[in-house]
């Protein structure tokens, strides 16, 4: 997935569901993406920053278009495990980048970590790794979408 | 908190950003909550089950609840850790149940873990633990709202 | 793998190298199985407490026991990911039990949950998760060992 | 804590009970250091690589000299959530490198992210992140042992 790919990508979300929207590209490489969003009123916790699970939601999303990405097969997978720990707060307002980095793709899993910062200090707000069961390769319409 | 208690925080949600809507008060003791809630549209990933994203959010959420109500001082903390397995997949339509259990409550820091089942067959969809950081003592008020 | 298939899996440790020595077989249902240990020198930290990473490689090895007893083809796998949270200190010379239930076991991968507590007092020590990938079906051998 | 410091500090062990042996001081900056060592029988598994509770170990323990190297008030602290993701084995004879990065040290809780990788293809071997509880502020002579 080029940066071209990846602003299409993100301008037809794949569903209607649960996700954070307002994602912009910033950057994809064979093995790693990142996208830039500002942290909106429906994004919060009570405390006006960005919300633990808006975070968490976020590694999964962009991780997973990152492995999609990296994935010879365009396989999508399924979410398997998940951890994140939250440093610091992104208040309302802010700009943060998410950049999720594939640590490896193989047969059956694959392996993303990602780092959420404030766009303006570089500061870390978040960092989680997710592993994916990717299951059997499946048609790379999936990436098109 | 009592059920009633439990009841009425749900009903008067403390903010109006990221959250999962919809949540029924089922159960609540000293040191556990639990509550129901159907899976919607808007918490669906692309295979129109429930989101991963929409899972962490909820062992983040009913779980800091589950920690607010088992501190002595009302503390709702600063989210630090969380990690989640997804175990099997619960369709749109399906009621889930959440569970959560305080694992301990100290001084400066608080454990909670969490599953998510499917009610009608039990069946685990999810695990997950988090570590929130207590803070200072602040007013009941919290609990109240 | 029942008890006593429990205690000759222990009393014939499958390998020479990294483990925590001296388990002893306490339970062994199709699902679950509990082990004791006491916390003996050669497990201490620095504060005479068991050493983190004793209890990770507790949740490592005692729940891999749980899983190639769950699996009906025996298969030990590989481990994928593994978490942990220590709760409370286990002095030098206190009674420990691990216990390991299986939360899942599939085709291709299976998910167990450890319990370590204190045996004197029941204070849970640590919590842990794990997952591995199974990969293709062994010989029942594996377990026999 | 600079290189000579962290040689001092791996020829002197703190503890003479569960630790990986065999540590040499590769790198030591402010906030990351490195280590290396040969995979030894004694970090088996039975597929004769590194075992996961060894590397479990190797995110604690070297997590825990950055960390103790980073704060200035010289806090060792008490381990809370580890986690950790194997990727690929290291098997029996090769020299892994354990690079440990301090991604904040604030009053009450320190963060520390652990990569393992194989020397001589840097295939990363594991990953993993460790949050601990600095406790209240405690003599520099801690680091100095």
């Amino acid at each position: 997935m080029d940066l071209e790919e990846l602003r299409t990508f993100l301008a037809h979300p794949r569903h209607d569901g649960w996700r954070v929207p307002g994602l912009e590209a910033v950057r994809a490489d064979h093995m790693s993406i990142a996208v830039r969003l500002q942290v909106g009123a429906n994004l919060l916790n009570y405390g006006r920053t960005l919300h633990g699970g808006a975070a968490a939601t976020l590694v999964d999303s962009v991780g997973s278009i990152a492995i999609v990405s990296a994935d010879p097969a365009g396989r999508f997978g399924v979410s398997v495990d998940l951890n994140i720990t939250w440093l610091a707060p992104a208040p309302e307002g802010e700009w943060i980048q998410v950049e999720a980095t594939v640590l490896k793709t193989g047969r059956n899993l694959a392996f993303v970590a990602v780092d959420i910062r404030r766009e303006a200090d570089h500061v870390l707000v978040a960092q989680g790794r997710m592993t994916k069961s990717l299951g059997s390769p499946t048609a790379a319409g999936v990436v098109a979408r």
